[in-house]
C-alpha cells in the first residue's frame, strides 16, 4: 500500500491519490507523508478534504507542521486552524518558533486567542496543559430531549460528546451524564434527575501524571478539570491521558538508565543532543567511582599478598548491583502504579530483608560449591595456603552484600518519593555505584576478620 | 472519608453505610472493602445495590472475589454474574481454583457457558483473551432511527455503545458508525450511507500488546476483533488496552532488572514468590562473572607488579556498564514504541558509534585531568615509575570501552527483537556482564601495548 502511494506521488497522479487519501486513517496518512520530500508536501496536503487535512496535520511531527505553516497562505492556515481542537492548537503553538506562533495567533479570532493564551500559561506538567476547552455542557433543568438538541448543536466541534458536564450559571460543576444514560432515559426526564452527582475531577494545576493515573485507575473516557474556584474550565480525554502515561514511562526508563529525559524520538534526535543527554551522568558516575578506587588503593599492599581475592571483586560488585537493581526497580514501579506508599516502608524493608536473606543464602551456598569444585580443584586459582579462609571470605561477603543491596535498593526510592525527588533517579546506576563501595567495604572488613588481612 | 466508613463498619451502622456506599465510585469502594476483615465482607457486600455490587466485585482482588463467591448462595452468585460483562466473567474464572470456576459456570445458562469456554480457550497473550463479546451490531439497511432503537435495546448490557459495528448476515465486518455520527445525522439516512468502511481491526490470535499499541497510535475507544474467517467476534475497549500497556511496561521493568515477571502487586506477593522470581538471574549472572574473574586471574601476577591498575577496574567496568545501559534502554524503549525497526539497524549503529566517540572522548580527557591532578599529585596513587603510561592505559581503555559498550548496547536488543526474543531481556544486567569482560580485555590488551605488561 505504502509503496503504491509513493509511486503515485512520484508519478504526480494527484487524482488517484486524492481518492486513496480520502479513505485513509489520518495517523497512517501522516506516517506516509513523513516519507515524502518536503517540497511535495504542500501539494499533497492541498488535495486532502478540509477535515481530514486538519486531522492529518495534528498527527505530523513538528518539523513538518512548521514547514507547512510557512508554506500556507493566511487563508489556508486559517482553514486548518478552524478545524483543530483547542488543545491541539495550543500544543502546536507551544512547539513552534515565536514568529510562527505569532502568525498562528493572528489567524484566530479575539476570543479564541484569549483562550489559547490562557491555556499556554499553564505549566508544562499540569493538568491544564493537556486539557481541551471544548466539551458539551448541560443545565439541570434541561430535558433529555433538549440535551440531545444541544449535543447536536455543539457536538461537532467538541472532542468527545460521550460525557456531558452539568454546570450552574457560574459554571460550577454539578454532575455529569453519559450519552449512554441519555439514550437509555425517557426523553421528558430532566438532566437534574438522571445526572451522576459524585463526579471525580481534577484541578488545572494538578500534576498531569497524577491525572493520567486516574484514567488507569477508574477507566474513564474523559475527566473534568476545574479552576481554583471549582468552575469547570476543560476536560482531559483518554487519548491524551495515554500519551502522558507513555511519556512518563519513557522518562522513567531514561532516568533509570542515567540519561537526561528528552522529548523527541530516537531517530529524530541528533547525535550531539543524544551525547548531551548521556554525558552528565556518565561523568558523575565515573568521578564517583573514585571512592571504590580509593578503597581498593587503601588495601592495595594487602591484596598483593593474596592476589586471588582481586579476581572476585567484579563478581561481588556485580551481584550486589544486580540484587540492588532488582529491589529498586520493583519498588520504583510499584510506587508509580500506586501499589505502595511511604507508610508501607517498614513492611517493604521487612520483606526485602527476608528476600535478601534467602537470595544471599542460596548464592552463598552455590558459590561455595562452585569455588571449591571449579575454582579450587579444577582451575587452581587459590595457592596461598589460606584457600579455605579466602573462599569463606568471598561467600560471607556475598551473603551480606546481597542483604545490604536489597535494603538500599528498597529504601532509597521510597525516601526519594517522600522528599519529592523522582524515585526513578534512584535506580540502577546510582544504587550500583553506592553498592560498589559498600560491597568492597564488606569484602575487606570480612577479610580482616577471617584471614586477618 | 475512609476513616469514617471504617468507623461506621465497626459500629455496624448498615443503614448509614448503605446510603454512603450507593453514592460511591466502585473502584474506591473496592479499595475500602479491601481494608475490611473478610468476615464483615459478605454483610457489607449484601447492602450494595445490585448493579453497583457487580461493578465493585470486578474491581476486587482475586482473594476477595474467591472469598465472596464461596460465601454466596447460588442465587446470589447468579445475580452478580448476570450483571458482569463477559470479559470480566472470563477473567475471574481464569483466576479461580477449578472447583470455584466450575461453580461459576454452573450458574450461567448454556449459551453463555459456551461463549465463556470459547473465550477461555484463547491463549493468555492473545487479543481474544482481552476482548468482550458484548457490543452493538447494526445492519447496513437500518435507518439511523432504527439504529438508536437497537442501541436502546441492547445497549444496557454492552460495555460500550459509542462505537457500533456494521455486519452482514454471516457476521463479516463491513464498517462502523460512532454514536456521534448517528446523533449528527438525519434520522432517515441508512447505516450503509453513513458508516465508515475503512475499519482498522485485529485478529483474535494477534498479540494483545500489539493490539494495545494500536490504541496508543490511533487514539481508539474500542477496536473490533475478527476470527480467521473475518467474522466479528468481539471488541477490545480502551480501558482494557490501558491495562495491557501498563502490564507490558511492568514486565519490561522486571526483565530489565533481571527479575522473572510476576502478575501480582508487590505487597500481595509472598516473600518466597519474590525470592523465586529473583534468584535465577542472580545465580546465572554470578556464575557468568566467572569469566571476568578468570581474566583477572590470568593477569594476577602482572597486576602485582603494577597494583595501582587494580584500583581502576571498578571505574572502567562501571563506566562501560553505564554507557551500555544508556544505549540498550533507549533502544528497547524505542523498539517497543515502534520508533525504530530492524531495518534501522545501520542508522542506529552509526549514530551510537558517533555518540560513543563523543562520550568516550570527553570521559577520556576529563579522566586524564582528574588522574593527574587528584590521583597522582594529590593522593599519590601512582609510584611505580611508570605513572604516565599507567594513566594513559586507563584513559585509552575508557575511550574504547565506551564505544564498544554503546555498540553492544544498541545491537543486542535489535537482534533480540529480530529473533523474537523480548529485547528487554537484553538490558542492563546481561549487557553489563558482557561489557565487564570486554572492558577487562581492552584494559589488559592496552596495558600490554602501552606498558608492555
Amino acid at each position: 500500500m505504502e509503496e503504491r502511494i509513493l509511486e503515485l506521488i512520484e508519478g504526480k497522479k494527484y487524482g488517484q491519490l486524492k481518492e486513496i487519501f480520502s479513505e485513509m486513517n489520518p495517523t497512517d496518512l501522516a506516517i506516509i507523508l513523513s516519507e515524502v520530500p518536503h517540497k511535495e508536501l504542500t501539494v499533497l496536503f492541498r488535495i486532502l478534504p478540509k477535515e481530514l487535512a486538519a486531522e492529518v496535520f495534528v498527527e505530523m511531527d513538528t518539523d513538518m507542521q512548521q514547514f507547512l505553516i510557512e508554506a500556507f497562505s493566511d487563508r489556508e492556515l486559517k482553514e486548518v486552524l478552524d478545524e483543530l481542537f483547542m488543545d491541539d492548537t495550543v500544543d502546536i503553538i507551544d512547539e513552534m518558533p515565536a514568529s510562527v506562533a505569532k502568525r498562528i495567533l493572528m489567524q484566530t479570532d479575539k476570543e479564541t486567542r484569549k483562550m489559547i493564551n490562557q491555556l499556554l500559561a499553564y505549566p508544562d506538567d499540569s493538568a491544564g496543559s493537556i486539557m481541551t476547552t471544548e466539551y458539551v455542557d448541560l443545565k439541570t433543568n434541561m430535558t433529555v430531549e433538549a440535551a440531545f438538541a444541544r449535543i447536536r448543536k455543539v457536538g461537532v466541534d467538541t472532542e468527545t460528546i460521550y460525557t456531558c458536564y452539568v454546570i450552574d450559571a457560574s459554571r460550577h460543576l454539578l454532575g455529569l451524564v453519559s450519552v449512554k444514560d441519555l439514550l437509555l432515559s425517557q426523553t421528558d426526564k430532566t438532566i437534574g434527575e438522571i445526572m451522576e452527582e459524585n463526579v471525580i475531577y481534577a484541578n488545572t494545576h494538578e500534576d498531569k501524571e497524577e491525572v493520567a493515573a486516574l484514567f488507569d485507575k477508574y477507566g474513564f473516557l474523559a475527566l473534568p478539570i476545574v479552576d481554583k474556584e471549582n468552575r469547570l474550565v476543560g476536560i482531559v480525554t483518554v487519548d491524551d491521558a495515554i500519551d502522558v502515561l507513555q511519556e512518563e514511562v519513557s522518562e522513567d526508563f531514561e532516568k533509570m538508565a542515567a540519561i537526561l529525559p528528552s522529548e523527541r524520538t530516537y531517530l529524530k534526535t541528533g547525535v550531539f543532543e543524544t551525547f548531551k543527554a548521556r554525558i552528565p551522568w556518565l561523568l558523575f558516575l565515573m568521578i564517583s567511582a573514585t571512592f571504590t578506587g580509593a578503597i581498593i588503593s587503601a588495601y592495595e599492599n594487602k591484596l598483593t599478598v593474596l592476589p586471588a581475592l582481586i579476581a572476585y571483586i567484579p563478581m561481588l560488585m556485580g551481584t550486589g548491583g544486580n540484587s540492588g537493581s532488582q529491589s529498586s526497580v520493583t519498588i520504583i514501579r510499584s510506587l508509580s502504579l500506586g501499589d505502595i506508599e511511604f507508610r508501607d516502608i517498614f513492611k517493604v524493608i521487612f520483606k526485602e530483608l527476608r528476600v535478601g536473606v534467602f537470595c544471599g543464602g542460596v548464592l552463598c551456598v552455590v558459590n561455595m560449591v562452585k569455588l571449591y569444585l571449579i575454582d579450587y580443584l579444577l582451575m587452581k586459582n587459590f595457592d596461598s595456603g589460606k584457600e579455605l579462609y579466602e573462599m569463606i571470605t568471598i561467600c560471607i561477603t556475598l551473603f551480606f552484600t546481597v542483604i545490604v543491596a536489597k535494603l538500599v535498593g528498597c529504601i532509597l526510592p521510597i525516601i526519594a518519593k517522600c522528599i519529592k525527588v523522582d524515585p526513578a533517579v534512584m535506580a540502577s546506576p546510582l544504587v550500583t555505584t553506592i553498592l560498589d563501595a559498600v560491597s568492597l567495604f564488606i569484602y575487606f572488613a570480612t577479610a580482616g576478620v577471617v584471614i586477618g588481612l
